[in-house]
């Protein structure tokens, strides 16, 4: 998407066909700088240290840290201690390892003299489908915002809110729950975002917030615990939400407050999608309450970064001192809450039977 | 109640027998001083800055501002200059203008000499009065929470989950929402308070974990996207809020996010209790969704005070730079959401019906 009229993918091969660059992160929202990676220590570190987030670009980085890594030294032992040294730096990271092993797929069989070619075509193709899947979901969620938009007198804007960041930052473009909006506004169908600051981290108010405005996106960043009121009021006409882990029965796992936003979207008859990839579907559970929730570190609710008034960055104690404080990460909204599954495939209802209609192969 | 083993009112005589002192609520969380009242000028200030805040204190602070200023001037003409201007220090606060007129009733038809002992009488009944009303608020709630702990098993805490600050310091004692809180506590009955943080103003994990925290309290704070998640897994055995404004059929208006913290509880049949002072309640009113809600300046939403390491008190940035932000104070949760109404007279159904039979003379 576009940063102040500027194409940009969150990770591209630089103007010299062999270095990577991408968008420092830990700068934002605050800063917006790219940064070189030249060595597989350099892809490493930006994984380890969040400089890239979100599932697919992580993945994407790795991918890239492999062609780094057989550029230097295009050996079998290169290759195995590459993509060993890239997997442990967020080890949780599922689709870390699985970009890594298509990776060892496309080249382990290839003689090392042609590795390093065929690494950057296969690392450019999952960047390629990383973006072509989240184009397709734009597509069946940008339907939705149509038919809303048809019934909204006088060219009104269509109000979406959306909770934390699925955005095209946290992928190579697009995004998942942002894809639909992109698309909807670079039509010219007038659409305005609730943005959900979304604590602990603020997501929604430095991530969400950073990339529709930088893409020209109409936006207004409200706190987490407004959403139900706006709803009340007739202020928002559908949530489009991503999710870190949807079971097979459509209990969709995501960022903290998103089952509070669900229930007031019922409460008040608001439509709330959910906006996925295949990838996140998880086949083999059938309760989304038994999805552990991992607990975070209390410091992220008592400390909060931000920028003073010469622009250096400090964190601030913002609690009553000596109060202990619980951090629970990610919540489940139960399938009963959700209208409906935005997929690459189509839009499914949130059901097993719902999703086996999309992807019978699994069936 | 008691700070570090100390028992405090919000407001008191001070040793001399006629400066007023008070806990300095601005500086509060990151530093407690109390401080002295000597002139009109000075309790105008103190509510004016919000050193004082919450409508009985603001009500209390103005009475005793009416004692100093009689102190200096008992004349008529004193008196009446000191009312009109205690009352524009914060022209929307209906209980300011309330207690004013107390004082103006209580001293203006005495002769000059006798004022200024009628006023400091007048003044600190009205505080003994808020005091006792929290206390029964108190009690009638100690009930509701005396009878989930005998369900609970092994002495279990009972867990109270609380929004804003409905507490002692914005009272002269005991609280709203906090007083059976504080009662039961103080009985030996385990309790532990789930504080929700109170985005923008942070009020919960600022004010009320600072007062639950120096009372000894048990509690932990958590951002207003948890209490969901909290209720699904069992973390909650009962909510209590305050209201700013109770409707006569029981409508809520109370701090923003209170609304998707009812629609939970509904959701997992936790009980829901709002405790109020009689004086909050509009008996003219049949329908909250028809309350103006006040829109408050997006820098709350935008900017966040905390310490620095070094003690120092900033403000920094939080938000994307050049995002617009939405910033509605308080929201209002429907009657159907409520278990009931914690009055001082009792608990009533949060319904017309429900409240007439604790108050039949407003019927």
């Amino acid at each position: 998407m576009k940063i102040n009229g500027r194409h940009y993918r969150t990770i591209w091969v630089a103007a010299d066909g062999w270095a990577v660059e991408i968008i420092d992160q830990t700068l934002l929202p605050h800063a917006f700088e790219t940064t070189r990676l030249e060595t597989t220590q350099d892809a490493a570190r930006a994984i380890k240290t969040m400089q890239v987030r979100g599932a697919p670009l992580i993945g994407a980085t790795a991918a890239y840290g492999v062609c780094l890594a057989l550029r230097e030294d295009a050996s079998d032992g290169s290759l195995t201690k590459a993509i060993d040294f890239l997997a442990e730096q967020r080890p949780t990271a599922i689709n870390l390892r699985w970009a890594l092993e298509e990776m060892r797929k496309a080249v382990g069989g290839s003689a090392p003299a042609v590795r390093v070619a065929a690494a950057y075509a296969r690392a450019a193709q999952l960047c390629d489908e990383d973006v072509e899947t989240c184009r397709r979901i734009g597509e069946h969620g940008l339907a939705i915002i149509t038919s809303i938009a048809s019934g909204k007198p006088n060219g009104e804007p269509v109000n979406i809110l959306t909770h934390c960041n699925a955005g095209w930052i946290a992928c190579v473009d697009w995004g998942t729950a942002t894809s639909p909006i992109y698309q909807a506004h670079d039509a010219g169908i007038p659409v305005h975002v609730w943005v959900d600051e979304t604590r602990p981290r603020n997501q929604g108010a430095s991530l969400t917030a950073f990339e529709l405005g930088r893409h020209g996106v109409p936006h207004t960043i409200v706190v987490d615990n407004a959403g139900g009121h706006l709803m009340q009021h007739g202020a928002v006409d559908m949530c489009i939400v991503g999710t870190d882990r949807t079971t097979a029965n459509g209990d969709v796992c995501n960022k903290i407050g998103t089952y509070l936003k669900a229930l007031a979207a019922k409460d008040n008859g608001v439509p709330f999608y959910v906006a996925l990839p295949y990838s996140t579907i998880d086949w083999d559970l059938d309760d989304g309450m038994t999805i552990p929730i991992e607990e975070r570190s209390p410091d992220e609710v008592l400390k909060m970064p931000g920028r003073l008034p010469d622009g250096s960055v400090v964190t601030v104690e913002i609690a009553a001192p000596g109060s202990p404080a619980g951090n629970p990460a990610f919540d489940v909204t139960p399938a009963r809450l959700v209208t409906g599954l935005i997929t690459e495939r189509g839009v499914a209802d949130a059901s097993r039977a719902g999703l086996l209609e999309l992807y019978p192969e699994r069936g």
